[in-house]
């Protein structure tokens, strides 16, 4: 095995699945330049040193105009581009956000249409990825069983030796997991 | 918004929390030069182009001598380092796998130890760090409850332009959210 230093061999882009329980309605765009009329979730790439949860809550607000929170982390797909492209990797993280504004001004630039769209629809639509149809039968699944069914939920921790601290997404643990002790 | 294009800012590692249902053991190793003592799963840097599972086959034979299997996604950490290091960051994934092989023939350059632990020491264990203390617990409950309820699955998808494929990874849906059309 290579004891070489690693460096950076991924770009992190982020979809931000910004769902309102009251309505249950969902917040979807269209391309203005690729995937033409196929809704999906608004997003776009990390920049250097900011978390995920800031990528798309900053994303979220500058496609679509809508102020938003990080809820959970949903699924994350790891695509490779052609050799072409260096072995630049693309990590692409879908998550759960709570909308805290609802008046959509959306990026003339990026986007070509925006709206507030019933989560039961997108989920019937053909005009949509495969991502965002997996992820909106997720989000019926969570908005109709409980949401801890599908929440990866962040935590922060302090890192053991830099004084630095790191996020851990995982499935969260019932409480009488989290203070296990004496268990066989 | 920027519509430069992007560029890698992240370095993709593993870990992998190999477990035998039979025994109830899972692999764990103590590094010989970072951590020392602590116990973790094994695990490394992905090379570029590789895909997260096989990252994990990889380095989990690499260091232990164990053959094994990718099950599942089970925790994302996100880890930015100090500035002095350009902006890198670090995405760290801890998988689930099923061991093919029982017979530990570790790196002695790599490894102090290693050794296949009861899950229920490692779970009741301070000599660990908070990420493979949390992912034992994990799998402790998964174990007991079903991984169902901890699992991320994998699935294979063809992107939409390019003919190339992607994984793509999250909580399975259930046998009546996978093919919803007249839900409302």
């Amino acid at each position: 095995p290579s004891r070489l230093p690693g460096y950076a061999t991924h770009q992190v882009g982020v979809a931000g699945a910004v769902f309102d329980e009251n309505t249950k309605k969902v917040l979807v765009v269209q391309d203005r330049n690729k995937l033409k009329n196929m809704w999906k979730f608004p997003g776009g790439l990390s920049e250097p040193g900011e978390d995920i949860g800031d990528t798309e809550v900053r994303e979220v607000f500058e496609e679509t105009g809508i102020k938003s929170e990080f809820m959970s982390l949903l699924s994350i797909r790891q695509q490779h581009t052609s050799p072409g492209a260096f072995g630049k990797s693309d990590m692409y993280i879908i998550c759960r956000l709570k909308p805290c504004s609802f008046t959509i001004n959306f990026c003339q630039h990026e986007c070509l249409r925006c709206e507030w769209m019933d989560l039961s629809d997108l989920v019937k639509s053909d005009n949509t990825t495969p991502i965002t149809s997996r992820v909106a039968r997720l989000l019926l699944y969570g908005y109709r069983e409980g949401f801890d069914k599908i929440d990866l939920t962040m935590e922060e921790l302090p890192a053991v030796y830099t004084g630095l601290s790191y996020k851990l997404y995982h499935k969260e643990l019932p409480d009488n997991y989290r203070t296990v002790t004496g268990m066989d």
